[in-house]
């Protein structure tokens, strides 16, 4: 028995933020201090590290859950199944549905509930709840996912991973820049085949002294006094820390695959800073004394951005469907998704396609 | 093999709120209009149908997740555990951490993050993250750290429900009256003994028509014009959704356990609406051609209220410490436990202690 994706959607938001649409933002440092350069320099380094050139915005009158629903249809839709066989729905995010305009984020109903809604599944027996597990939402929502087809509680589960992190942005703070929004989502199915599908998993949740690395803060402009709170990140924290522990949580769950490192053919990590990934690779490759090969990562990030959750999902879908130039994966092709994120949490999954 | 309950712990607030101190609040229907009655009439009648005469409330300086941490570690101590062993912290809850004063939830870091630093658990190895299902919450959980035992992936989790409603209650609403702040936490660990713990569970989402029987809506006072957000609820809707469905689902988990109607010593139900329980345990005795028997459904309503996700392993906890005089639960007992909430979510669970 295995667990496969059987069908896979995503939904890229319309609306386009360039870099230059950040040209006259005042930015400022955490502790209140403006940057000593003009934001030409700013974001010139900033596309330089991060490698974004743009990034996508979901329009005023959507939510996470509307676009995660329509991720989910797309992965109905590519998988062709019929809606009312759905044992689960999983619905990865960590901030909820903030409407434009709004401070509250609204989860109640559940994120799930809003998508099964929408998807119009009479099935009570499908059940739908909410996960928040960082950046690496999605990925661990596979996981659950695979736990619960392989404990015989389901045979098909529809597993989304939306955000739009737009609503939470500081206009104040440069890292704005990273942020997007998306949604990506996967059919996971129950197979009689043997040896494919989800080979292996990992997981981990570093909070000892990491917990708040991504956390919830005011504005780096100490001028405004509302006590509104946005996305925050240490960078440098995290860059460190995931340098180290992403590459040997990837290389403890390959290894536990019984695959050679030259089978692998794709990464598909979490887009959260080009330079970021780059390293985490180089260091994954270096474990296995070896150089990271030509087009084992391919990225979105440039155009993409950051959008949390749907990255990995909303990547796959891409390549799957051709529409990432230079990158293609094949039945039978050995895969690995990676992520890391608030929490801190990290996660790896070793994939036959 | 069998998944047990190792440990059990909550934390119930100090503040405690009665149902006089509502006494001068002005209460509207949710068109705006006053109600044509005094309130000691109001509260009288809420008092008949719902049995709440008092709730808690958390202190201002607490959060839903320090609660939570303060429940945990009660269960931990209940276990006797090495907290370095616990596999997965699952944190049930619906609206995150809001601190006093502020409109906004934080969720970044999840609150399992939270709860995990706060108890100093170094492990990496030791999987957090936060689950959304409505007051169903932590017996979804449950079902969840069941899969995760079953599947292989675990063998022990720390599984917590809690919650801070007070923090998202209109004052105009009577319905605020129902709401209370709480968390409950279980140690659940996988056991070599055959045909104990969890027997058989049933959940169900219905989203149809009833998304949206419990939502996040404006203050009943239309005068107040800032767009906060608050819980709401059609009350009738839910108690006619409830009566059917939940003793419906009650009865396809026990069936499916073999037991004897006979063999089943308490049903733990969530705390939602006195009236709304028993006449689900009427109903459900009544698919047997029973009576409901005397002392069958244990309650904490009258003086915790509902505490959403927190009142079932609340109500689990004071039972097995002997702290609900008139309630016991011995080791070899069958137990039910059953919830309802937004989503609308149900769930059951058939358990041998």
């Amino acid at each position: 028995m295995s667990v496969t994706i059987t069908g896979i959607g995503s939904y890229i938001p319309q609306g386009v933020a360039a870099n230059k649409d950040f040209k006259n933002h005042d930015f400022r440092n955490q502790d209140g201090s403006k940057f000593g350069q003009e934001n030409d320099v700013i974001i010139e380094k900033f596309k330089a590290i991060t490698g974004i050139e743009e990034r996508r915005y979901i329009k005023d009158e959507l939510t996470t859950s509307s676009i995660a629903a329509i991720a989910a249809q797309n992965a109905i839709d590519n998988a062709g199944i019929d809606i009312e066989t759905i044992d689960y729905i999983i619905v990865a995010h960590n901030y909820g549905d903030i409407k434009h305009g709004d401070l509250q984020s609204d989860t109640v109903p559940s994120l799930a509930s809003r998508v099964k809604h929408l998807l119009r599944i009479k099935n009570p027996y499908c059940v739908a709840y909410d996960m928040l597990f960082g950046c690496p939402g999605w990925v661990e929502s596979m996981i659950q996912a695979n736990a619960f087809i392989k404990a015989g509680m389901a045979k098909k589960c529809l597993v989304i991973g939306a955000e739009a992190l737009s609503r939470v942005v500081d206009p104040h703070d440069r890292d704005s820049m990273i942020y997007s929004d998306g949604a990506g989502a996967a059919v996971v199915e129950k197979s009689e085949e043997e040896n494919t599908g989800i080979i292996t998993h990992k997981s981990a949740t570093y909070t000892y002294d990491e917990a708040h690395f991504i956390y919830f803060g005011e504005s780096n402009n100490q001028e405004i006094t509302d006590r509104r709170k946005y996305i925050k990140m240490y960078g440098r924290k995290i860059y460190n820390f995931a340098l180290t522990n992403v590459s040997e949580a990837m290389k403890a769950c390959f290894d536990e695959s019984g695959y050679d490192i030259k089978d692998l053919k794709k990464v598909l990590i979490h887009q959260a800073n080009e330079k970021m990934d780059e390293a985490i690779l180089k260091r994954f490759y270096e474990l296995y004394s070896m150089e990271m090969p030509d087009g084992i990562m391919p990225m979105t990030i440039d155009k993409l951005g950051n959008s949390s959750v749907a990255t990995v999902p909303t990547l796959f879908d891409l390549i799957m469907k051709g529409r990432l130039p230079g990158h293609e994966i094949n039945k039978g092709d050995i895969i690995m998704f990676a992520s890391v994120g608030a929490g801190m949490n990290i996660n790896a999954m070793v994939y036959k396609v």
